[in-house]
């Protein structure tokens, strides 16, 4: 198959300080489907055009930040293959019961060398976009256009140390390959300050920023279908004064047609649309330190001081 | 590796009937970026964001169509193995030279059923998109602007008997699986009478329409950033009085914003916009053939005939 | 005062013949504002954006059709001005009071030469457009989006003879000045088969083509804020199964970007967006009949018949 | 005639200090089409789809900033009118004579309260907008893409004292009307901070805010057709290294889709789309001092400083 191993990105469980403000946010304003809520009070949301049951989970918490961060892979032979593999390659890893999270199969949990938990799993209750199956509208009236309503949650930028461990890790055991990167800066030691990952043909994955502090949350990232769309995201977060870090504008990294926000509880999630299809046979992008700021805000050229500090 | 076995549609060879003509056509009209001529009088071409030397490739003919529509696939020892696997399945392969065509690695070809010439190869020269590998600005003022400028040869439908069996080589031996398709009229003998089928996550890489005649194109398909992008496509087609066959519209089918018209030989191109993001695990659109006029022109929900008789 | 006399069109009253069908479609499709309905039966819809009480009235009728176009003049005094103004030129005036339409002052109708009647008023209660004055957000979720929630009612385009001395009544009477016009015929008599024209700076406010019959309607039309509204408009026509006659497509004539459809009555409207901006010492732009087809649907260059044919 | 008096904001004659590198940036990167140089040196820009010879004039000197800003009238009887008017009003005038200017008839140049000067001319030669006059498309490829292309020089905004006095004046000799304002901070004198004023149905042809020093420029505003091209617009500028102040983003003033940015020598300028269309019976939007923020990046809610205190 030309597509295998793993598919994509799956889930993010992301720690809230308030669920009423949380499920209010992620509900109405972000304009998520709401799909179950389990014994331990999680909310399970999905996209409105993905068809799997989940995507966010929010759970409550006394700090806000990612719980864990999962890929689907493509069967369960792709997942025992990986746990096998992420073993060999001298990582330790987690069996997480088919039903600890609703209609979710069994998880593969592992820590990466940053601190972050990540999980692979091949089995999630397909329950449809709302669409019918059968000659279907492109979208519908009912939740294409409900509070922001983006497509899909498409990736997950994460801080902490060790980034070029991960990097190992993503594309020597889970088959990823680099799109771009950030060097560090001039004069000092050398290395990647900044890589984005992809498994399939998007601009990214998943992505990672070098930090002092491991397991931190940069944003959670939502996909809307054109510029457009993300004006009125931002329209939409300022009706309801949600706070805005950096946007309405372009990313030189990715090309991404973006907002940074952040959540009621101060996790950063980020609304964008545009981008670029690479492969598996793509050069590297590559980015001076000393131009991360047009790589962050192309047309102001900035480089915003929160991008580098503001985390959860 | 994720992402592997055949990567994506890497070319296509079309006849035209006066080379001059096409020429400025898709090289001033449609704003394909000209990389090379062979001695045989092949013109070559890519969107001006795809980074491999060609995608298009002219050659001059009695009649205009298809010669071979081609996929890059991951390395050569997966082009070995295809081949392998094609012949194992049961079909005759070709191999074609490296140098056969400019900056081409050894291809393998093999005839579809349908009658239809495709070709899998491993290697073609990176020539770049032009904007520089460090730091670089997300588009440029040279190539990105000049005539409609796609970003990349997309896909290609294709018409011919026997996609059924095209189906199963494309599903079976090379990874693709399969995202719509549009059932045939009721009342008559079941089957599938149109397949849309992707080898990564787009709407589709290559489509079949069951046909009569062997070995028809229908168009091949050119991507652009956005409908604003069509529009101002159709507005380029008209300065240049390029016939429009269809659209600007929305296809119900891969939701695509789209506009087919035709190129001086008569072969239908498409340019368009928009879409979805299936993966291998999506269940199938499927269509009735009394909705194909939504599927084709959504908005207009109208079975243009010419859809169905004209081709190349 | 700088925008003085006729400000803007302002309402069109319309025959339809199952009122109950004409409110589902114009309320909840299209997504005008019901403002109120009156002891006739007749029912009032203003556009989200529109401050004044009503642009739209639908009478029911036994024939579809329009019963009278009318624009807002400044003031009271303006529109005694033109009451007389419009005697001395010949023509018969009728006073219609205050109250007839709801929430409008009393207004001075004068039928055309081209059989339509036209109204000029200076009173309509202002409503606002839901958005408080102070502060406001730059649009809502309530009536923004509901339906295809159009931002104006635009202009209309009428159908009948004699539309050269209709030109110079809004001319030398009215105070517009002409903006496009369309020769007729090479190889007939000469003339004017088609004329735009404006009281203020929009590409048009009125319309008129020269037709056998008098006082057809060809479309009122409503404005949109961008090409992807329209798009949104004609995926949203669809899911209703509207008519479309025309479009998406992009007028040559005037800029818009446009659909034309049928109401259930089979009145046509039209959506679009973007024009352009003329002025009175504007030099009108020419059009020979035989390029209409690029006039009416400039990327296809195609003069669909039923432009000429389809009227109410 | 409906739309008489001023018609539309018609030249501005801006101070760099380096013309070289001032005519790189108006022609190369903002995009405008250089119609002529005078003996004085000054340098004449037109946007592309502008009729009239120039909009926009540059004058090197030692500082930069505006030298005055210019609306065009019906005719030369208004012309006289107003300069008859301004006087009867107690404001001071002066004859600039035809030719001055190039292609430019004579002009009545008056100071304002806020110490800007303003001119009223009737006459400039209209050289077209490139298009033809039979038959047109819509744009072309020749000026509509070179740079940035604005469609039209919009409007400028002024800082100065005394802008009660201003409006006095623009409302009641000039015939424009008040659109949008902002009110002075709570808890300290009332009265107005901002006001935006109208002559036809724009959002604003020119707009005023109070500062200590006269005769400041805040910005001169060009018009681009959407959203998309306002991100172009960024996107160019950040390949020209142009500084840009604030965007993209969406104004909650006037609405409008906005970058705003600085030339070589400090003025900023202003590259917009959308915004809505009031009239003279327009009951003026109102913002508070304490919403400034979200008055001008909506959905950053965000005053920036720097629209307070940066100005040439």
């Amino acid at each position: 198959m030309a597509l295998t191993g793993v598919l994509r990105p799956g889930h993010a469980q992301i720690r809230v300080l308030d669920m009423a403000a949380a499920t209010k946010f992620y509900g109405d304003v972000l304009g998520l489907v709401e799909t179950g809520r389990d014994k331990q009070g999680r909310v399970y949301y999905k996209c409105w055009d993905e068809r799997d049951h989940n995507s966010l989970v929010l759970r409550q918490a006394d700090q806000a930040g990612l719980d864990f961060f999962a890929f689907k892979v493509l069967d369960k032979a792709t997942l025992e293959k990986f746990d096998a593999d992420l073993k060999a390659y001298g990582l330790k890893t987690e069996r997480i019961p088919a039903g600890d999270m609703l209609e979710t199969g069994e998880r593969v949990r592992f820590e990466l060398p940053s601190g972050h938990l990540i999980e692979l799993y091949a089995e999630k209750t397909q329950v449809g976009n709302g669409l019918p199956n059968l000659n279907p509208p492109p979208w519908d009236l009912k939740n294409s256009e409900r509070g922001i309503a983006p497509v899909r949650m498409d990736h997950c930028l994460m801080y902490g140390p060790n980034i070029d461990q991960n990097k190992k890790i993503f594309m020597e055991v889970l088959g990823f390959y680099l799109v771009e990167r950030v060097f560090m800066p001039k004069g000092g030691p050398a290395g990647e300050a900044a890589i984005w990952l992809s498994c399939g043909h998007k601009s990214h994955d998943v992505a990672f920023v070098v930090h002092e502090q491991p397991g931190k949350l940069h944003h959670v990232s939502f996909w809307l279908n054109s510029w457009e769309k993300t004006l009125r995201a931002g329209d939409i977060m300022s009706m309801n004064e949600v706070p805005i870090d950096i946007g309405p504008t372009r990313h030189g990294i990715t090309r991404g047609e973006t907002i940074y926000a952040f959540d009621p509880s101060g996790n950063r999630f980020e609304t964008f649309a545009g981008g670029y299809q690479p492969y598996p046979d793509w050069i590297p992008t590559d980015w001076e330190f000393e131009s991360l700021g047009p790589g962050l805000d192309y047309p102001q050229r900035k480089l915003h001081e929160s991008f580098l500090t503001v985390l959860t």
